[in-house]
């Protein structure tokens, strides 16, 4: 089952900076090999459901061991079994319509 | 690690009425062995992380099976390294401070 | 056109403990007259449109003014022109059919 | 007070293609003057409080106008108050450190 999640996950009680806890979730992404896109309030990742949501609780594991004491993370998750679908697909039904 | 879930799962192309395919995955929660509590939008879960994630799936596998061609879910996923809280607890400290 | 919300108000920057936050907006979503419910993982509200998103904006406001220099929140919003349905209708059809 | 908000508007009842309510969404968001964002899985849009939350007012009332009896979205918005951030800044922060 293919899954398109978008991704925001936010470290507690470590300050106000959150950027380094990003750039080391988007390393994880990366590491995993899956399709995204970052943007202004999270991230968008597409692929296999287990692949995804592995990336998601290693960026959870990730943020805990650099120090944050408590996260809390909102995730938007995505599936459809009458056909496949892309992240780049559904921009372009949006657009090709504008 | 132990997490906090707040689960909403909307099936999509399968008309008004959503409450059987929610009621479908209070059966996969209870089936799990997971505390859960129902709320008026959503469903918050708590567990070892695996076993609540794979709850996520299943509702997921389920809903499909159960004919939603689609499905766009909500998740809010709390964490914290620092000491254990359950979702009790979390409603207690605020119910107390009231 | 009325709106049934699950609003999460996360403060930024002041530490762990977020409780007394949750408590101050509690305390505006009370003084506005408005039906909600807490729960472990924030608290649905609902009302007229206007009414329930004045509510979230004081809340920000007042969550700042307490101190918080940050505040990241996830709101969920319900509207449906179909029929009437509040947040008790939404748990009794579920629970009705459990 | 200024916010950046991520905006996912999900219209039930309707079938499966909701891309032409995003598109109303995205005329109604261009109309207000608000810097904005598509992303394959919502809007991120800027600008200040009462402008933003009233184009997100607006997408419901166009939603259900356009024929949607239902309607459920999920908004994640931000504020703070010790420094300006543009929806550009946040992912600039992440950037320079990849």
């Amino acid at each position: 089952m293919n899954v398109i999640i978008d991704l925001c996950v936010v470290p507690i009680g470590v300050g106000l900076s959150v950027s380094k806890y990003v750039v080391a979730c988007q390393g994880i992404i990366k590491a995993a090999g899956l399709e995204s896109q970052l943007h202004a309030y999270g991230t968008n990742i597409e692929g296999e459901w287990d692949e995804v949501f592995d990336v998601v609780k290693k960026c959870h594991e990730k943020v805990h061991e650099m120090g944050a004491p408590r996260i809390t993370t909102t995730i938007k998750a995505g599936t459809r079994v009458d056909r496949d679908q892309t992240m780049a697909d559904k921009i372009n039904s949006v657009r090709e319509k504008l």
